[in-house]
């Protein structure tokens, strides 16, 4: 906000292996702060800038969030059914894609090594967003099949997607010929195996829709759970649809040890319970070490790390530094 | 398939740095090709195993694909209306978060360096894509907030989310209160910038059903392409629905170079459009030298590099070891 605040974060770059900022282009370089500057103060610089559309192209001024990122990355006009398309996923899932490419990115970067040039990272959450969109890209881009909304239904296969039980929806992914048989062998609908229609993948997915109920003439007669739970140990994908609630009280995440609690930071005697990342190394999954911190809670002690003593770190506070 | 196969991997593994594999839990260590035995020939080895559950808990043994997961991990629970939830992302989301989540776990260990000591890492889809869920998890964890399907809405704040034009929807993302006067004043609604119900965010979210309703008396004057870019240029957060088709054909990706041509490996005369990753580095695109291979095009001059000489490769071939 002040030169001095502008020293100071000079300073913290110096000693930083890397900057990861979320501003439109040029807002950096506007408050004197761009890489062009940062890597004269730290020539082994890891800059990454993460915007909606990139740092350069027609659209790089324009302001994005993951709503407008989920509808123009065609995200939307994909999900959903026929006639209630366009849906935004449920959570802001272009801002997370944006952030783990660019933890990738930074990630194989810093596998260059401490010799390595300063290094611009640019990500786009545009392009981010489309490069985990797998086949529905290329089956345009290599096919010419334009993507649609299907609904529940995954139409690589069949049956393959959401299911009617007794007591609300299950998930059904028999995609290969084997996890097919094993269905309907344990449906006891062995009718469908020998049914001209259902003989193949491809002859099933030509007849999704009327192969969906005749599955689901079996399927309402008993719970979603207890379907799922047979037919997965017998090893036909299949698996409930949990809200978030449930699944964080799963044992499968309770036993990997992916909830970790804390003292709250703030309210004595309260709990911060945050997720671990979603992976372990060497058996272990990586520490969150402790809880975010209040505003403001380690100033001081950055201050002092570069180099400022208590007169100075007074001062800097008194000039609205912080 | 054979043991001479087997042999070929441990030679390839001997030289390589990073093996990726995608098989439940327990498999490669069937094919006596676990992590113990590969860090045998390998001292530095990275081994990412990428799975439905993890490497254990309760459902390690359990098949899983894209949509169990979307089912499990609560993402289908809130996406789509109160009415027509619970609907899968219309893409492999979990997949290719997954394979992020993976890319970046493998990169971070790359940076360990030369000599680091082999390392083991145990990717479950289900916890990396609640690991993306921000402030949806965090909402129960922490304030007890159970996460529920809001159609359209981007619920952290108001206006936010799809509005009706006169030929369609368009996203509009008004989130701070300066974009909210913005966007009132474009509209020519200033009315709304006195009304009580409508003075702050939260005032807005509380009221947002009905202030939805008076923003599309305006909006739908208008087509969504005109708002969406007058909105975006005066710096409120707003773009259009794009289908992928739309999307991949934007100038924005044209002129970032996001999409490659090359000519196609088995057609002549034929090309073959490939997506580039979502970023730049030092302003280049990071470059697909070239399209996927044929199936078994480069195995001989693989075979070469090991050290196989034309009469072992005919012998491995002979034996069906490929």
């Amino acid at each position: 906000k002040t030169e001095a605040g502008r020293e100071v974060f000079l300073r913290l770059v110096a000693g930083a292996q890397v900057v990861v900022e979320n501003f439109r282009p040029g807002v950096m370089d506007r408050l004197r702060l761009g890489f062009e500057t940062l890597k004269e103060v730290n020539p082994q610089l890891i800059y990454c800038a993460i915007s909606g559309f990139g740092q350069d192209g027609p659209l790089r001024d324009l302001p994005a969030y993951d709503q407008i990122i989920q509808g123009m990355s065609g995200t939307m006009s994909i999900t959903g059914d026929p006639d209630t398309a366009p849906y935004r996923v449920g959570y802001p899932v272009c801002d997370t894609i944006g952030g783990l490419t660019a933890a990738m990115a930074v990630s194989a970067a810093l596998a260059g090594g401490p010799e390595r040039p300063a290094t611009f990272i640019d990500v786009s959450m545009l392009e981010a967003t489309l490069a985990t969109m797998g086949w529905v890209v290329s089956n345009w881009l290599v096919a010419g099949q334009a993507p649609a909304p299907h609904g529940n239904e995954n139409v690589t296969s069949a049956p393959s997607g959401l299911f009617q039980a007794a007591d609300g929806a299950l998930n059904i992914a028999a995609n290969k010929q084997e996890q097919w048989e094993i269905l309907c062998r344990h449906l006891g609908r062995v009718d469908l195996l020998d049914h001209p229609d259902y003989k193949t993948r491809e002859r099933r997915k030509e007849h999704r829709t009327q192969l969906k109920a005749a599955l689901e003439q079996t399927l309402r007669s008993r719970p979603a759970a207890a379907w799922a739970e047979e037919l997965a140990a017998l090893g036909v994908p299949a698996g409930p649809v949990l809200t978030v609630p449930e699944v964080l009280d799963h044992p499968q995440i309770a036993e990997r040890g992916m909830v970790a609690d804390f003292p709250h930071p703030t309210k004595p005697d309260a709990q911060l319970r945050l997720l671990r990342p979603g992976l372990k190394i060497n058996g272990e999954a990586p520490a969150v070490e402790r809880p975010p911190p209040a505003l403001g809670q380690d100033s001081d002690a950055i201050l002092e790390e570069l180099g400022y003593d208590a007169a100075d770190i007074a001062a800097l506070k008194g000039a609205g530094a912080f």
